[in-house]
C-alpha cells in the first residue's frame, strides 16, 4: 500500500513544471552535442579515474568526442553501482531510447550515434526542457559576463563571486573587474563602488541571486574600511599578502557583497564547506574535497547583521545538515537549499530532506537544484529527488500523520517549486 | 504484519505510567490556563518568527493571551509540516476535542474557548496527568528556590547549576547565593561550603539530580583551590575576569558540583553543546544554537575522576550520538539521556535510539524526557517517542532477532520507565 | 515481497566462501578452547563492566575459565539488547547446539560443557572454518614476529606498525627492532634500512598488507631526513622528546612505512581515529574511545604523495563515513574498508554501506572484516553484515533500480570477497 501511495504521489509531483534554482549551464550552449558532453561531466570522469582510468587518457588535448566516450565506456562497469551511473542510464533511456541494462563496449556506439542524431536537431534544447518539465534555469555567471544574447526569463543570471572574495590578489581578477566596471581598485571605497556596478548590471539583467562557495574555515565578520584600505593598496601594488591579510581582505569583500545583496534585495546563496584542489592530479573539477569540521556558528555575525538578506544555504558535509536545519528553524533569514555535491546521493538526501520537513517551516525549504552543466541532467537528478520526496511524503505525512494526499502534495509542490518562486522572487511564469 | 506488530507493542507501551526525568515545569503552576500557554512555548513562537512573524508582535508587553494566539494562528500554516505542530494538534485533539485537520483563522477561536473551559476546571492538572499517564515529574530548579508549597513526591526537585558555573561573576548570582546559604564568597572554601548547603537543602527536599547545560567548548578539569582562590577574591571585589580566569572559575565550580554529587549520591545530568544567544534578536528562548564541533573526549578527566557519580548525558548535536553511545558502552558511569531539543525530532530520535539499543547496556538508557514547560506537552512528546520505540522494538528485536513480544516489551518498559527509577533512585510509586 | 527477495539474496550470499581481510587471530592458536575465550572477548567484558561488573572480578589473576564465565553470565541479562550479545547467541546456537532464548545462570553450565566438548576436538579449527565458510584470514602481526610454524596461505601475515610509529621512544620497541633486524637505530638511514628489513621479511612470508591504527589528531606529512636525524639520535641516547619532536618522529616513521609500501607494493591499511587509554580503569582492551573531530583532509599530503599505494581506510567515527566515501570517490588510491569497532553495529553499517554502494566505484569497497580474536566470531559478524548487504541489494538495487537479482548478487560477491582478492593481491584459492 505504501508503495502504491508513493507511486501515486510521485505521479502527481511529476506533473509539476520546475524552476531549477542553481546550475552551471552555459546559457549560450545549454544542451549536449554528443554523448561526450554527458560523459564528460566531472561525476563520470572523476569516478572513472578513481576506478583506475588515467587522467591523461580522459583529458588528452584535442581528443575527439567519440574517442573520449570509447575510453570511458569500459570503465562504466566499475561504477555502475553509483547513483551517478543511474542518472546516465535514465538519460539514455528517456532521451535516446536506450533499452539495454548497461552501457558496454558492445552497445555504446549505437547509443552514441542515436544520441548524436537527437542532439543535432535544431529544437533539441526545447525537447529537453519539455521532456524534463523545466521552464526556468538559474545560471552561475562570472562577475564580468555581459549577460547578453539569451532570454534572461528562461536563463536567469546569478552573480557568482568566488573570484572576488578569494582571488582578488590575482592580477587577472582585478583586470577583469576594472574592465567590467571601469573602476580601478585603489581602496575600499572603489571596491564597494565596483561591486555596486556589478550588482546594478546583474540586476538589470534579471539576476535573482548572488552566490559563492566557501571553504570550511571561512568565518565572515565585518571589517572596517580603515583595515581593508592598506591591504587593498598593497594588492594594487602587486605586493603578496600574508595569510592574515588575505583573510581580512576576503572578509571585507564578502561583507561588501552582503551589503549589496541587502541594497539590491538579492538572496545570497552560500555553498559552505569545499576545499579546492585537494587532489591536484585529479581530472578537471574532480579535485575538490572537504573537511567536515565546520559549523554554521562561523556565520553567526553575518546572519545577525543582515536580517533583510535571505541566505539560501547548501552544505557539503552531510553532518552539517542538522545545523542547517536548526539555524533555519531559528533565523528567519536562513533557508535550506538543495543537496550539494557529495551530499547529493539518495542515502543522504533522504535523511536530510526528512529532517528538514520535520523541523523547518515549509516556506523556507528549497527542495532541490540540479547543479548541472548540461540540460539533460535535470531530468534524472530531479527524478531522483522527486522519488525520495514522494517516499517521505507517503511515509511520514500521509501514513505517519494521517494527512490527506492532496495536503501532502501541496507540501511537495511548495518544496519543489513554490519556494523557488517566493524566495528568489521569480514569478510563476 | 510489521505495522500490526508495531501497533500491538505500542498499545502495551501506552499502558505504562511514566516518570518524566527532565522538565521545566513550574511546580506551583504546572498546567496551562489558556491556549496561549501552549502556543507561547518557544517551539511555536520561534518557528512562527522564523517563518516571518515579527518578534514585536509575539512579545508585545502586556498582550492579552487570546490576542497573542490570534497573531500566531495565521503563521501555523507555514509550520504545519513540523513535528512541533503535530504535538500541538495531538494536544488539541486529545485534551480539547479538536476535530479539524488544521488550526486556522477560521476555527481557532472555538478551540481557544473550549481549551479555556477545560483548563479552568479545578482538577485540570489531575486530568492532564491522568490522561497523559504521568505520575512523577522532575523539575529544573534555580539553586535558590525554597522548594516549598508542593508535593515533592510528584514534582521532584532538580538542582540546576548553570548560573553557578557560568554566571558567578554577576553580582545578582552572588547575592542570591549568599541569601540562599548565608555564606559570602571569599574564596574556594566558602564556595564549597555554600554549594554544600545548596545540596543539603535540595536533597532534604527530595532532589534526585543535579543538572547543567554546557557550551560546546567546555572541557572540565580539576582546578586547585590555590588557583581558584585569587580569582574568587577578584570576583568578590567586582573585578572583571579575563577569559582564562573565567574558564578556570567555571571549571572550579563545576568540579566542586561533581564532588558534591559524589558526596550526596546525586546523578549529574550534563546537557552538552549549547551556545546561548546566537540569534540575539530572536524570541524568548529562541536564540540559542550550537556548534557541532564538540567531543565527549572533553569530559575524559571528569568521567575518570568520578566513577561513583552517574552522568546522564544529553547531546544537542545529533552527530554526537555515536560518541554518547560509545562512551556509555565503555564508562560504567555514563548513561544516555533522552533526545534533546534540536535532536528531538523523529528522524534523529529513530536513528539515535536504534544505535543506543544496539550497543549500550539496557540498564543505562533513559529513553526520553519531555523538557516541557507546561504539563500538556508530555502527552504528544512521549507519544512521539513511544511510536518510534515500538517501531524499533518491532523491526529490530521481534522481527530482526526473533525476540518474543513480551521480551521486547520488557526492554521498552525499562527504557521508558524502569531506568528512570533505578538511575535516579526514584521508587516505583 | 521485499522480505522474500532479501532472503533469496541472503541465501546466495551465504554460499560464498570468504577471505577475512583483518583479524587479530593468533595463528598458532586460532580457535577457542572454552567459552571463556569467547566471553573474554573485550566486547563482552567491557559491556559487562559498563553494566556494573567490577573489573577486578573479571580480570582476577589466574582465574579459572569456568569461574570467569560464571561471573560474566549474570551480567548478560543487562546487555542482551546489544548486537554483540546477538553474536554470542548465534555462535552458541550454531556451534554448540544451544537452543534457549537467553544464556542465564540456570543454563550456562551445560552450554559451557557442551562447548568445551566441541572445542577439544582435534579438528575444531577446521570445523569452525568450514561452518563459517572461511578459507583465508588476515592476521595482525607484531613487526618482530618470526611468522613461522603456520600455513601462510591460510593465515596471511600483516605488518602492524603502531609500535614503530608511536612507541619508538620506548627502549623495548627499539630493542625488539634491533633484534628483529640486526640494525641499531642511529639516525634516519638506519631506521629506513631496518624498516626495509621488516618489509622484506614480511613479504617473504606472504604478507599482503601493512596496517596501523591512528589517533584523531594525526596528520602525516613528509619529514626531511635532516629533521629526523637529531631526534633519532636523541632517542638513541634515551633523551625524552618534546611533543613536537615526538610528532615529527611519528610522521617520519609513518612516511617511511608508506615509502616501503610503495616499494613492496603492499596496501597500507589505515584505521583512523582512536584515542587510546581514555578510560584507564577499564578492562583490557576496553579503555579506548575517540574524538569525532577528525578529517581525512589530514591525509591529503599522503594520498597525493603515494598514488601507487592503495590505502584501505577504516574510520572509527561513523560521521567520518561520508568523508571516506567522498575521498574514495575522488582518489584512485583510497578504498573503503569494513566497519570498524564503534561503527560496527547494524544501525551504522546499514547507513554507511548504503552510501558507499551509491557513490564509490564497486571495485573500491572492501565490504567487511571481522576484527576477531578467535575464529568463532567470523560466523556471526559476517552473518550480520551479509544480512544488511542483502537488504540493501534488495531495496536499493533490485527494487529501487530494477537490477536483475543475479546482477545485484555479483555486486554483493565483489563487495564481500572479490575486492579482497584484487586489492590485496590474494588469489582466489
Amino acid at each position: 500500500m505504501s508503495a502504491q501511495l508513493q507511486q501515486r504521489l510521485l505521479g502527481e509531483l511529476e506533473k509539476l513544471v520546475l524552476i531549477d534554482p542553481h546550475t552551471h549551464i552555459n546559457q549560450l550552449d545549454p544542451a549536449s552535442h554528443t554523448l561526450a558532453d554527458i560523459l564528460g561531466y566531472h561525476y563520470y570522469t572523476e569516478l572513472a579515474h578513481s576506478a583506475g582510468l588515467p587522467r591523461e587518457q580522459i583529458e588528452q588535448p584535442g581528443i575527439d568526442p567519440k574517442e573520449k566516450v570509447s575510453r570511458l565506456v569500459p570503465k562504466l562497469a566499475d561504477i555502475e553501482n553509483t547513483a551517478q551511473y543511474s542518472w546516465l542510464l535514465e538519460m539514455c533511456r528517456v532521451f535516446f531510447g536506450f533499452e539495454d541494462d548497461r552501457i558496454t563496449p558492445a552497445n555504446w556506439e549505437t547509443l552514441y550515434d542515436n544520441a548524436a542524431k537527437k542532439m543535432v536537431q535544431p529544437d533539441w534544447e526545447e525537447q529537453v526542457l519539455r521532456t524534463s518539465k523545466l521552464e526556468r534555469i538559474f545560471l552561475t555567471n562570472n562577475f564580468d559576463e555581459p549577460l547578453t544574447g539569451f532570454d534572461t526569463q528562461r536563463y536567469i543570471p546569478c552573480l557568482r563571486t568566488d573570484d572576488l572574495v578569494f582571488h582578488l590578489t590575482k592580477p587577472e581578477t582585478r583586470t577583469r573587474l576594472a574592465k567590467a566596471t571601469g573602476i580601478e581598485l585603489s581602496g575600499s571605497a572603489s571596491l564597494k563602488e565596483a561591486i555596486g556596478k556589478l550588482f546594478e548590471h546583474f540586476v538589470s539583467k534579471n539576476a535573482k541571486a548572488c552566490a559563492i562557495s566557501l571553504p570550511p574555515d571561512f568565518a565572515p565578520i565585518r571589517i572596517e574600511a580603515s583595515a581593508a584600505d592598506p591591504i587593498l593598496r598593497a594588492v594594487a601594488t602587486g605586493k603578496e599578502l600574508t595569510a592574515d591579510e588575505q583573510r581580512t581582505l576576503s572578509r571585507f569583500v564578502f561583507w561588501t557583497l552582503a551589503e549589496h545583496c541587502a541594497d539590491h534585495k538579492l538572496p545570497f546563496d552560500l555553498m559552505i564547506g569545499v576545499n579546492r584542489r585537494v587532489y591536484e592530479a585529479g581530472v578537471y573539477q574532480g579535485q575538490d574535497l572537504f573537511d567536515q569540521r565546520v559549523s554554521l556558528i562561523q556565520y553567526r555575525a553575518l546572519f545577525n547583521a543582515f536580517p533583510q538578506v535571505i541566505f539560501p544555504i547548501s552544505v557539503l558535509a552531510q553532518i552539517s545538515n542538522q545545523e542547517l536545519v536548526s539555524y533555519s528553524w531559528i533565523f528567519p533569514n536562513v533557508v535550506t537549499n538543495g543537496h550539494w555535491w557529495y551530499s547529493n546521493i539518495p542515502a543522504y538526501i533522504e535523511t536530510d530532506c526528512r529532517a528538514r520537513l520535520q523541523a523547518v517551516p515549509r516556506t523556507k525549504q528549497i527542495g532541490y537544484y540540479s547543479d548541472m552543466y548540461k540540460l539533460e541532467f535535470a531530468l534524472p537528478k530531479f527524478g531522483m529527488y522527486r522519488r525520495i520526496l514522494a517516499k517521505i511524503l507517503a511515509e511520514d505525512f500521509v501514513i505517519g500523520r494521517g494527512w490527506a494526499e492532496e495536503h501532502a502534495l501541496e507540501l511537495g509542490r511548495q518544496n519543489l517549486r513554490g519556494n523557488v518562486e517566493t524566495i528568489f522572487g521569480v514569478d510563476g511564469g
